[in-house]
């Protein structure tokens, strides 16, 4: 049976998410050496600045390139929490922006405040879409964070690797804490 | 019976390919209001550096979001358009840098030299691939350049707006001089 892992990262139009997909993807698929497709999907309602993007990642060649049935659902505020949570696998992961996502679907949601940590850690909320991949990667080992780390040099503007690697730092640092029930 | 577009944007991993399909996809899905998925699909041998993006556009919800026999294949370099060229439709259009591509497999490819005159007009060779969206969206009408270029400018880095406007203008000039045989 082959190994198919899907991921969705949601939330509204400026908080980086398409980005984010593709960093995960080509950590997956450049550096990690697993088949990957990276989708991101407009209707005419892509007006309003929802943003979705997705990665499936498989051990063989995918046939179907979008999320099915979301085995992680990062949702970066509430509107995507309410909109993505019940696509999500029975046992899913739910990865919620306690800056922006107030109400739960569920107890077992995952709550880091990747914006507000941003904000305070760095001064630049703009990095908040690399915490949360940070923090992500460390929670379910979708990647190394080694190939996380290539990928993300790989895409971020010149002169900003150093702000991007610290806020991946930041991230894995919160998913530390939380697995340590520190938060 | 839904109308369906399906464009592929191949080349080698540092031109730019995927930002493009990006921009092309968000003036289509965001400005234009029309259903669009946009898909990068990776391999074990995508660290060779090949590069391929995918834009599928209609006027009702996109059921499988990968391109099946593309109407459009842009080819950034000859790898690329050798190994793409026979999924093109019958009767699609194949539209080549000449930069890079030398042998054509069609005496009815369209060759515009993308990075050379970046590298002439602009002295910066990375705006070849705004150079070639411009080309190819006046080429082929599949978004309004009025939403190609609101797409552009929400996706380029902040202080390179000039320049990638120049950038697409040069594209629009090359198709046109094309268009009526100058080129």
């Amino acid at each position: 049976m082959a190994y198919r892992y899907e991921l969705r990262l949601s939330g509204s139009g400026g908080q980086g998410l398409i980005l984010a997909g593709i960093i995960l993807a080509e950590a997956a698929g450049i550096y990690d050496g697993k088949y990957v497709c990276q989708t991101q999907s407009y209707g005419p309602e892509a007006r309003g600045g929802a943003s979705k993007s997705e990665v499936v990642i498989s051990d063989e060649e995918i046939d179907y390139p979008k999320a099915i049935k979301p085995d992680v659902l990062l949702a970066m505020n509430q509107k995507a929490c309410d909109t993505y949570f019940f696509d999500l696998k029975h046992g899913g992961m739910l990865i919620v922006d306690s800056t922006f996502v107030n109400q739960l679907p569920t107890t077992k949601a995952i709550r880091l405040p990747f914006t507000s940590a941003a904000r305070k850690e760095l001064k630049k909320e703009v990095v908040a879409n690399v915490v949360a991949l940070g923090a992500l990667v460390t929670l379910t080992g979708v990647v190394s964070l080694k190939s996380l780390e290539a990928a993300l040099m790989n895409r971020v503007p010149p002169g900003t690797e150093d702000l991007n690697r610290k806020a991946l730092e930041l991230g894995i640092q919160l998913a530390k804490s939380h697995l340590q029930g520190g938060l």
